[in-house]
């Protein structure tokens, strides 16, 4: 049996079930390639269950992940993700190889940074229109796919969860100046008026972790705003109901 | 300190933080007016807190959640929510009244029917519209924001989750053989020519759980299919890309 398992998002989300799981296992792995787990969370995981928690980089997702289906024809094998399990193309591709060969799959769910983030707003869950992760700008590479979503969401009056890019390579998810940086760039480059430098947006770092932190600002005064580092989001609203205005001054003092 | 707890969708999904807020806190609530926390579950978490769950109904919540705020000024008390909180506006409005109260809210978050269903139906996270309820039509009220939601997401090609609407006076969810009906009544009323016996939707019902039963089938062939009773949703995919479709033929077989 091949578990694919959510640590959620916070330090100590992980379920009661999940530590089952893995305490009975006979190998347990971690994914470090789509998203990070802190290694304080890690350490937390590991003493919970009682044994040590192998890495699985991008190479080894990738050339040997039928190893690993493999090794679960014949014993139970776990893989922490972080958040709930099942959202990245890499995760599902896991759950094809093993069907694949015969190893049935379960799915332990956690927190994900999508109903938290959504709930922590206090906007209203359902005018929320599709999600979009902003991704590094580079001189020749400015991805603008979030942008075309935001306009697309705000034509329909709806709010926006942008995620920010995760880069394997530096082990860390893109921060919150560069993000919204990059989205007064993208409308400097694109000019369809919806975002500007007064423009409030939510912004949400550590969600669901002693170091939490949210704002609801403009977006030159975020800019100013001492903001603590780790994975972050924004939510981009559309215009505010007055039920909304209401809960928010309260949510967000 | 009041804490505003997700049990999440599973039987075991409760996290390890949440058990250690819930053993020291002083009194331990679970809320039952917005969805259902199933007699095992409670079980389940009152032996790993090692203490009783009092039930919080509709009338509680309304009546006497600011005596339950008072409590909260003097001790730790924690409310259980089934999924992740804060997503209804009932949850949002306690987090208010504490606040206002001058008492620290700290929401424990975990596995979401949002993130879960999106995760295992395969299709791709990015091409979510918005999410409806199907609420009970009666002879005098059939209300089709759902239906309309549907309609804007198709239009944008968008993928729908659609969730059932639950109803605290019978203590369960819409089932799904009524919410495929009222699917089919909406569009003859409506006639947009979004939705037929033979369109091909995603069904999860008890998902995260042992009795999880995933289907994709059209419409005509789920209402004669032996479906498992329980908690369930519904995914109303837009036109499904190449890989969506290779990915779904490995994981609804």
């Amino acid at each position: 049996m091949l578990y694919l398992i959510g640590a959620g998002i916070g330090e100590s989300d992980i379920s009661i079930g999940s530590i089952e799981v893995c305490r009975k296992a006979s190998k347990v792995y971690y994914e470090s390639y789509t998203s990070l787990i802190s290694e304080s969370k890690l350490r937390f995981i590991s003493d919970n269950i009682g044994k040590n928690i192998e890495e699985l980089t991008r190479g080894m997702l990738e050339e040997e992940s039928m190893r690993i289906v493999k090794e679960a024809k014949s014993s139970d094998i776990a893989i922490i993700f972080s958040g709930d399990p099942l959202i990245a193309t890499t995760h599902k591709i896991l759950f094809i190889n093993a069907t694949k060969e015969g190893v049935k799959v379960e799915v332990k769910h956690s927190s994900s940074i999508i109903s938290a983030a959504i709930g922590e707003s206090g906007l209203d869950f359902y005018r929320f229109g599709k999600v979009a992760t902003i991704s590094r700008w580079t001189d020749s590479y400015k991805p603008v796919s979030f942008y075309e979503s935001i306009a697309a969401n705000q034509s329909n009056n709806l709010h926006t969860l942008l995620l920010l890019d995760y880069m394997p390579e530096s082990g860390s998810s893109m921060q919150l100046p560069e993000a919204l940086r990059i989205l007064i760039e993208a409308e400097n480059h694109y000019g369809k008026g919806i975002i500007s430098e007064g423009t409030k947006v939510f912004v949400m770092v550590n969600l669901g972790t002693d170091k939490q932190q949210k704002l609801y600002s403009s977006i030159s005064e975020l800019a100013r705003s001492n903001i603590e580092k780790g994975p972050s989001c924004i939510i981009l609203p559309a215009k505010l109901s007055d039920i909304e205005e209401e809960i928010i001054s309260s949510m967000f003092y």
